[in-house]
């Protein structure tokens, strides 16, 4: 389900999104194309152009503008989805070297590059400093966080502390950013400004710690990926810091990442074992703290239609399955 | 040798420039400030921010603004030589997969879009558009380049057009935008200004195929990699393209990209071949014949040093070895 759809109201701007984000997208290369197809027809939740969207309502409409902020923001999340990929192919292929997973890699990494540069140039007509500042102060942050995430693979003695800082570059920030630069593109005032920013960093922690527990708890076909995905890539997420204290799951993590995957079939034991744990119930715990330092925030917000469509695209990011 | 020492008298301005790439790359992350500083420490001519330098000084000298618009140029060359390296490193894990190739890769993509954001950060205080324009234009441009390369691969059958279109994008359109930012930040004359981009567009262009002429005549510890590199990852550069007309060569080459590297001494003797062919020098001919005409362009802009330094830059480029 789009989170769109939950939003009728909303549709016509996000089919304008989508819309535009083909148009930009659209690339006379064909491999760049296709690439670029691929990404658009995987869908996704466009929640950072629904937030920038929602958060340019407390201001002046600006409609043509704040399209274009929406646009960047989800192109720029694509972009960097296309470089993890990279990274992910990288793990698909330690079992498996093939000759087109290699071309996959060089091929991703100029088309998130060329999705990058397309973006800028949305971007470039913007005076508004301040818009130019957030998005580049993120983009530098999400670089730092998705090579913390490298660094950060195998750890099993690592921090909550480490995980934390690395999802609020990772994730957070640029979802704090989509509230915050809708707001600055619509010229809200600064005390609302710092609320919607705010609240989009804790939906964005919120928002990242389901993710890391869906993919435990999901179905390989609602994922889109097999469950424990990232526990077989190496990714130590905040279910499995919570089941790395039971120093019996602790040791079968650290056999398994020693063997060099020779013995998969007993992961899978263990991601069993994670599912069914307090882990999962304990990140979820977690991410209802950050949920509800968002909610909180929202009622400081003034008193507009959109107060409430945040409040439920909060609940239902809170809720989802998938 | 650096280009920088041919011209003392821009020393102190290419000492800037060092400085402040330094500065920009400087990372808290240990990982990118490794691979950072792995780059820096690689060197490189500069010649990106020898033109900016150069052609600025057609104008109104504002250092600052000069010397951020150099350091720009270079760090979007970094990273897209890091960039560069995930492909690269794709065809020398062909052969030997190992997790540590596999590693290199994430951090590599990752470390070129930092370097990429703070390039972003640099130049955003420059109100000037076209500047902004000229310089998203060229990645946008660059990142076709680069998935043309990915494309062209192993492909005997490319024409002559599709290489020097390739070129234009991968290579000489970044030299062309050192010559023309430079003159746009400084202010100078649109007919000077017009060129100074033609000068670096050909300068390029011959740039590109020495390049390519140097990759089969210089020696392995002069280039920093094997001789005939180009050829063994499946690039098909100038002097094969001209070394493919005799079929020999040509059904050696195919046989060598079709049995998957599994006779790569074979390929040795036909980079030999190569080498000590006409090919050689029929593609100098043609790289003699960018420089010319970057050359007869120097000699309508205004009579001041720097016309008589952009002539020496452009005959040192064409006598180097390495």
């Amino acid at each position: 389900m789009k989170l769109a759809s939950a939003f009728k109201y909303m549709n016509k701007d996000i089919q304008q999104v989508e819309r535009q984000i083909r148009e930009v997208t659209n690339a006379e290369n064909s491999m760049i194309q296709s690439a670029s197809n691929h990404l658009l027809n995987a869908g996704g939740k466009r929640i950072r152009p629904i937030f920038v969207l929602l958060s340019s309502k407390f201001g002046d409409v600006n409609q043509d503008k704040i399209i274009n902020v929406a646009v960047a923001l989800e192109l720029i999340h694509m972009a960097s989805l296309v470089h993890d990929d990279v990274i992910d192919h990288a793990m698909v292929r330690r079992g498996k070297p093939t000759v087109n997973k290699q071309w996959d890699n060089g091929t991703a990494v100029f088309t998130g590059d060329y999705i990058f540069a397309r973006t800028l140039e949305l971007l470039k007509p913007f005076k508004n400093n301040r818009l130019h500042t957030v998005l580049s102060n993120t983009i530098h942050e999400l670089c730092i966080g998705e090579i913390e995430q490298i660094r950060d693979k195998y750890d099993v003695e690592q921090s909550f502390l480490t995980y934390f800082r690395r999802i609020k570059r990772k994730t957070a920030l640029l979802i704090a950013s989509s509230t915050q630069m809708g707001a600055i593109a619509a010229n809200v005032d600064r005390a609302t400004e710092n609320m919607l920013n705010r609240y989009g960093y804790f939906i964005g922690m919120s928002y990242q710690i389901i993710d890391d527990i869906l993919d435990f708890t999901s179905s390989e076909k609602e994922l889109g990926k097999p469950v424990g995905s990232d526990l077989l890539n190496g990714h130590i997420t905040l279910p499995t810091l919570f089941a790395l204290e039971n120093s019996n799951v602790k040791q079968a993590i650290n056999d398994f990442f020693l063997s060099d995957y020779a013995d998969t079939q007993y992961i899978y034991d263990v991601i069993q074992t994670i599912k069914h744990s307090h882990a999962i119930e304990r990140a979820y715990q977690v991410s209802q703290q950050y949920l509800e330092k968002a909610l909180a925030l929202v009622d400081g917000l003034p008193n507009i239609e959109e107060k409430r469509l945040l409040k439920q695209v909060a609940l239902y990011l809170g809720e989802r399955k998938f």
